[in-house]
């Protein structure tokens, strides 16, 4: 038999995501639990595979399936496609097997020509609804199918309305629209030199290969790399015989989820629109009236959506975002799938679900996108500040958080302006193109779209703040400013956003630190009970420190000693250290440093108390601390009191072809063992000083970074334990401390047994781990990595995610093989990876014992952490 | 029982090379076979390492042995340690496992003080004889022991001279002797503040430190690391009784080979001096008498020693260098090693032991260093031009070859000139000291010294062509000139010499390659026969390839294809191709390099005919292409009539932090496809011609570079297979090519299963390998290796002996995973270690197919892939 590339709804169910796409599962879920959803039948993801395979060619086997399928869905409405006197209509979407909002294409109406309109006026007694439709079809599919200029259409649509006087499209009478129909046949024409398909069987096919085609679209792919979904997925495609919701006043479309996406408040949350197509809703250009509204036009439909809501999210145990049709009075269900919501909102809703036993807590925390935790985990505005501040205008609280940066008017302007500083995007309304653009900033204001409309679904996606249909705001794109009441704000002015409120306001607001209570507390308290990862934070000041444990941080798995010496009072003395011609001279340079750094250490500990905190011995190149160019250099030699040419001939001599490989980690402390003393000793002194200031038991970790070879480690670990058991001797004190390595060259991987031998812990250091083993630097690879994205080669940049297959492998090896040697050995990260939650997935299966990863990612990686226990028990 | 620390020279034998070092292994060895040795005994390697451990100490048990081992010496001998009646004298000497030629140090005489030194003047009534040797004792111990300046005895010497108005140090009297001995200890105890320690056993335990202590010296480690002996070896301690060539005209001394280390010619080699010391042989200050006329002062010794030698040869299946010592007529044994000799000389001893039945062919090639071929793969003087040469000196040919070069006198300027150009080290004598600089140079000429002086044995170690003792040069260091004859050279110019017959010339001689031939020739074909490896050569020209196949080369490992753009006529086109703005620009710049990149392939496969040749696609990143200072890049922007200000910026776009790690290799194919569109058309193209023009069948395999993903692999092969199959279907001819990768990435290694998938062949480019997986710069590592070395952290410098615990660890792990997917995968290195004798040792025990080096390193890595396969048998 040959493999089964369409089914029915009637056919699936719901957990055929992978096969059917998320859309087509849940219709046939729908389905199967006698929901009333118009029928029709899904082409699967293993067509849009085969299709791709067959170089962008939908083969026999696939259309002879489809078209069967056709046939029967013909029987079960009794229509028939192409059939002037019962003519079935069809939408075509797409399906992947997440929700990609807006990403993808849709066709609508499809089935129709001008012997199946011209019939269908008489069935409908509509024409004009008719026409309309017709019309609308004929656009989606020229722009849809065959990428056509929008504008071509709807210039003539704008003519039009010139020529009959009117303003808004529903002005336009019926033969308007016929007129339309015949012109934007004949354009069309023009643009493709032929005619316009009147076959429904070549509409469908040509709309199938759109959707298939649409999968890799640079959005799509764009969309995949911001969400981490596999390009090899595809999608599948929805075809739908269609219901009307523009068939009159008795007719409606409308959207809702069955709880605040933005609050998580358990009501119904959406929007509707009478006389309506499902587009007209998303689109944002007719403002459309509150779900609760629904009630007073028409009780029975809303009767019965309250009550499939209610069904659906516990079915599906899960937040629902439904599409609904109403045409002529009766409800149709046009789609259902788990609602995007707000980190605040999926908080909430686990926390209450848990409480009406709808989850358990273990599926409540796998409900939660670690990564939306992001949005709660920065600013908000400082209250004191806020009160000073007067509202210009009022929004619709679209997604929460507060913003505040310079104002720019458009996407491209955002990338660029977003690098120099907080920026707000403030548009009309967002398309998908604005995608890059609305990533960057820190809010999003728009003049126009509800709750629903592209800018609120998107910014809450990305747990970007924004206030949508500020209506007080005019744009003046062209000329680069915005009035707001009476006011006029330049593009580069400041302008602050509460997108918990709503409230627009002109200039700048003082913004505080985000703090973890409520429904986040208690989640996080969930997440900590469930996983057996630690948690630390990479800090370098006693502030980094404070957030950290503010954020529930266990410890330090990383702090930069490098850090400390930037600072100005500092470098001139690192400069001094590094230019010595010798020893002596180093040593007095090192002398000078010595309390300084004992100090930053003191202060770490303090906040620290007990807490484990590995500090990094000195790790980058030299070099890196000494100015470059002629002024500064000259500008150091009279500072130094030394010759500006030896000065530059030393500072030349330290330069290097490639720093990263370069004389940097503990190989500076091979050629400069008196560096690595006085940081021992900093360390060792810090830590005796403040157990006795505070009567605590510090037990400090030292880090040697950049080992390649076990010998090499047992040299370094050699001077660090020499230095720090001479200093505790003195001290007549007892006090426990660790020395250990990053695992960040390949070769400490392979050789990680070895290593282990001289090492109390390890940290992997997959930044460095992840370039060395591509042989990618990362400060070159942004010129090639996106090739490699959009050639589909990687699904996604390293440095982001940990390369499982090569970097995870070697991470593995390093893993078993030192535990075989050393069962105890403390295994750990420190690279960003740390934070990454499909990262700490992986690194909870190999059995590390904490990641580490910056203060604010934190809360991220505990959740993550508990989701990859969850995740490995099943 | 107490493990043994110290052996008699009877209870060792010549296996025991490990714990007895060579030396003591092979005087046990000559005491087991009953020849006439001295009696002694050593004090194993093990000890050695103790020493160290026990941080440079000595510890009881030791100590211990040792004296008991003198209690058993002086029952076998009759004599007593310290004891004036029948006082027993012992020499003290470093003896590691291989041989160390003026690394270790010696102390003679040991056991005599004032009361032994007045006694032994009666019993041998040689009361100068005697006193002489307290006085050397004295000056070798000060040195040797506690490292007090030479200087401070040999001025004394100097003064007593003038003081009685003499030449030499034989001239000085029985009274002038004991005077000095009387000074010696006074300055002593002047430059120590202790008196000189009269007790044998106090000397003895303090010669024996300061053996072990010599194990460490920056001489014996650069030794080391020059000839690849691991530091954790350890030195073993030979005590020997004294016998004493220097008791009169009746007693001498003497070295000799059992062959010509020169010329391998199969009759005795050496020197001898009567009433001498072993230490004025070797010195070079008095010249001795060749061996064989030992004959005629003592006929006796001459002829035991003979047969001796003959023993010891067929004892030990390899060329003997040994050391006697006539006293009163009697003929002693001091040492026999196998012996070092020329390139040249040890092939014609391995094919005459060969001839003589004395070897097997496999042991014959086991006996031969391939490093040392190198000395025959280089050039010789031209014949015609050396007709017209005049010979203005003439010394002893010491190490065979020839060389034309820069002089200078210095070691250190030696290595500072060698990295302009060929340089010669002129010298009276050299010193260990000198061995840096004798390694770089093309050639030694020393004014004195015979052929087993310092710069004799050293520069046939090295297979540097050396002629010694040429006593018609004078050379005024510190003025910068020598004068030879009536002619003055200074020091810049040139000179040539000819270490086979030791004509010195002035001026330049044209030079000729060597080729393979007799002796030479004889081993390559048992090596070829025996080795399973195929040895290829990396070539970019038909020249090189040329030199590669009269070298014995199989094929073509690497050709890389972008030293055929750096040539004045294309580096203009080349440019063009980067700095193009759009592909069409790009297009016509690459259609300008097809005919020349097709050209220089049809040249490399017009040489090498149906020879396997891996070519590689472009390899470095681009910028590497383009001018730098702002002088070039404005000449640049006038030859291609552009903006300066645009060229400029464009240059800088390409600049690369970590240019190694950046966009170069395969990622060029992924964001550049046309380039290698354009690559691998001149490929096939040019196989298509030659295959037609000469009626043959060329594979031509294409390599693509520094992959680090089998999905990039897969694109980039793609892009590869689908150019070259259009092109073969055009020409309508059958053309089988190859798509393979370089395995240079950790990456690729640990999924090389997956990247085999996609390739037809692997060669592991180690270069870039050791680079990633080390996280080493080769451009920067110089700057830490070498403390590395010294730190005893490395054996040696990883570039340059494949490192197989971690480099070599990835490498077997690819091979193995790979042929198990693919067994017939094809596996090969084109990294610089392909043509080093240990790393092809370890390459053959993975099971590479083939190696690929330098064309002069062909016959290198025929040798050593033969000796592998022996090896590997045992």
């Amino acid at each position: 038999m040959n493999k089964k590339y369409v089914y029915l709804f009637s056919e699936g169910n719901g957990k055929m995501r992978e096969l059917l796409g998320g859309k087509g599962a849940n219709l046939a879920e729908m389905t199967r639990l006698g929901l009333p959803v118009p029928q029709g039948f899904t082409v699967t993801t293993e067509a849009c595979t085969l299709y791709y395979e067959d170089g962008e060619r939908i083969n026999d086997e696939i259309e002879k399936q489809i078209f069967e399928a056709i046939e029967k869905l013909e029987q079960i409405t009794g229509k028939r496609f192409g059939d002037p006197r019962s003519p079935m209509l069809v939408s075509v979407r797409s399906g992947a097997r997440v929700s990609m909002p807006g990403m993808m294409d849709t066709v609508l109406n499809l089935g129709i020509n001008d012997d199946v309109a011209n019939s269908l006026s008489e069935l409908t007694n509509n024409p004009r609804f008719v026409y309309d439709s017709y019309r609308r079809f004929i656009q989606m599919f020229s722009d849809v199918v065959l990428g056509l200029p929008k504008n071509s259409f709807e210039n003539e649509i704008t003519k039009l309305k010139e020529k009959r006087g009117i303003t808004y499209d529903s002005e336009l009478s019926t033969e308007d629209m016929k007129l339309l129909v015949v012109r934007f046949k004949e354009i069309y024409f023009e643009l493709t030199n032929s005619s316009f398909p009147s076959d429904p069987k070549v509409q469908l096919i040509e709309a199938v290969k759109a959707v298939f085609s649409s999968w890799n679209t640079p959005r799509a792919i764009s969309y995949r790399r911001m969400n981490d979904i596999p390009s090899w997925w595809g999608t599948a495609v929805n075809v739908q015989t269609m219901v009307f919701g523009n068939m009159g006043d008795n007719s409606g479309t409308g959207v809702a989820f069955s709880r605040d996406p933005a609050t998580g408040e358990n009501k119904l949350y959406g929007e509707f629109l009478m006389n309506a197509q499902g587009e007209d809703v998303v689109a944002g250009i007719r403002t459309p009236m509150p779900i609760e509204s629904l009630k007073d036009v028409c009780l029975s439909a809303y009767e019965e959506f309250s009550a499939l809501a209610r069904k659906l999210e516990l079915h599906f145990k899960d937040m629902q975002d439904m599409e609904f049709t109403i045409e002529n009075g009766k409800l149709y269900m046009l789609q259902t799938r788990n609602g995007k919501r707000t980190a605040q909102s999926a908080l909430k809703i686990a926390v209450d679900m848990v409480s009406e036993s709808l989850l358990t807590k273990e599926e409540a925390l796998l409900k939660i996108d670690p990564r939306q935790l992001d949005s709660l985990l920065h600013a908000r505005f400082d209250e004191k500040d806020l009160k000073q501040a007067a509202v210009v205008g009022t929004g619709l609280a679209a997604s929460p958080g507060a913003a505040c940066g310079r104002v720019v008017f458009t996407a491209d302007k955002a990338v660029e302006e977003a690098k120099n500083g907080p920026t707000l995007l403030v548009r009309n309304e967002t398309s998908p193109e604005d995608i890059e653009g609305m990533a960057v900033v820190q809010g999003i204001l728009t003049s126009t779209g509800g709750r629903t409309s592209h800018a609120a679904v998107v910014a809450r996606g990305m747990g970007v703040c924004c206030v949508a249909g500020c209506s007080d705001i005019r744009i003046n794109e062209e000329q680069g400013y915005l009035t707001v009441g009476n006011n006029r704000v330049n593009e580069g002015d400041y302008m602050s956003i509460d997108g918990n409120t709503g409230n627009v306001y002109i200039g700048k607001i003082k913004m505080v630190a985000a703090a973890i209570s409520g429904d986040f507390a208690t989640v996080m308290s969930w997440a900590d009970a469930v996983r057996t990862m630690k948690v630390r934070a990479n800090a370098d000041t006693p502030k980094d420190a404070e957030a950290a444990l503010n954020f529930g941080a266990e410890g330090i798995g990383l702090t930069r000693t490098e850090h400390m010496f930037f600072q100005a009072e500092r470098i001139f003395a690192v400069r001094q250290m590094i230019l010595s011609q010798t020893s002596e001279q180093r040593q007095k340079a090192l002398d000078k440093l010595l309390p300084m750094q004992r100090g930053d250490f003191e202060g770490i500990y303090r906040v620290m108390r007990e807490r484990p905190v590995t500090i990094r011995l000195l790790d980058p190149p030299l070099h890196e601390f000494l100015p470059n160019d002629e002024g500064e250099i000259r500008k150091l030699a009279s500072e130094m009191g030394v010759d500006y040419e030896k000065l530059h001939d030393t500072v030349d001599s330290l330069h290097e072809i490639n720093p990263m490989m370069g004389h940097r980690g503990c190989r500076l402390s091979v050629t400069y063992p008196e560096i690595t003393k006085m940081q021992t000793r900093a360390i060792i002194e810090a830590a005796i000083n403040v157990n006795r200031e505070m009567g605590i038991n510090i037990v400090p970790e030292i880090m040697i970074p950049l080992t390649c070879d076990p010998k090499e480690l047992a040299t370094v670990r050699d001077i660090v334990v020499s230095t720090a058991d001479e200093i505790i001797a003195e001290s007549g004190l007892k006090l426990h401390y660790e020395v250990g390595t990053m695992i960040e060259t390949p070769r400490a991987a392979v050789l990680a047994d070895e290593v282990a031998a001289h090492s109390d812990f390890f940290s992997f250091g997959t930044n460095d781990l992840t370039q060395m083993t591509f042989g990618f630097s990362r400060d070159d690879a942004g010129k090639f990595i996106p090739s490699y994205i959009s050639s589909n080669i990687f699904e996604k940049d390293p440095f982001e995610r940990l390369d499982s297959d090569g970097v995870g492998k070697l991470v593995r090896y390093a893993c078993e093989s030192s535990r075989k040697v050393k069962p105890k050995l403390s295994l750990g990260i420190c690279g960003e990876h740390g934070g990454d939650p499909s990262s700490i997935e992986f690194l909870n299966s190999v059995g590390l014992d904490y990641v580490s990863c910056s203060p604010y990612r934190v809360p991220i990686a505990r959740l993550a952490a508990a989701q990859a226990v969850i995740k490995q028990k099943s």
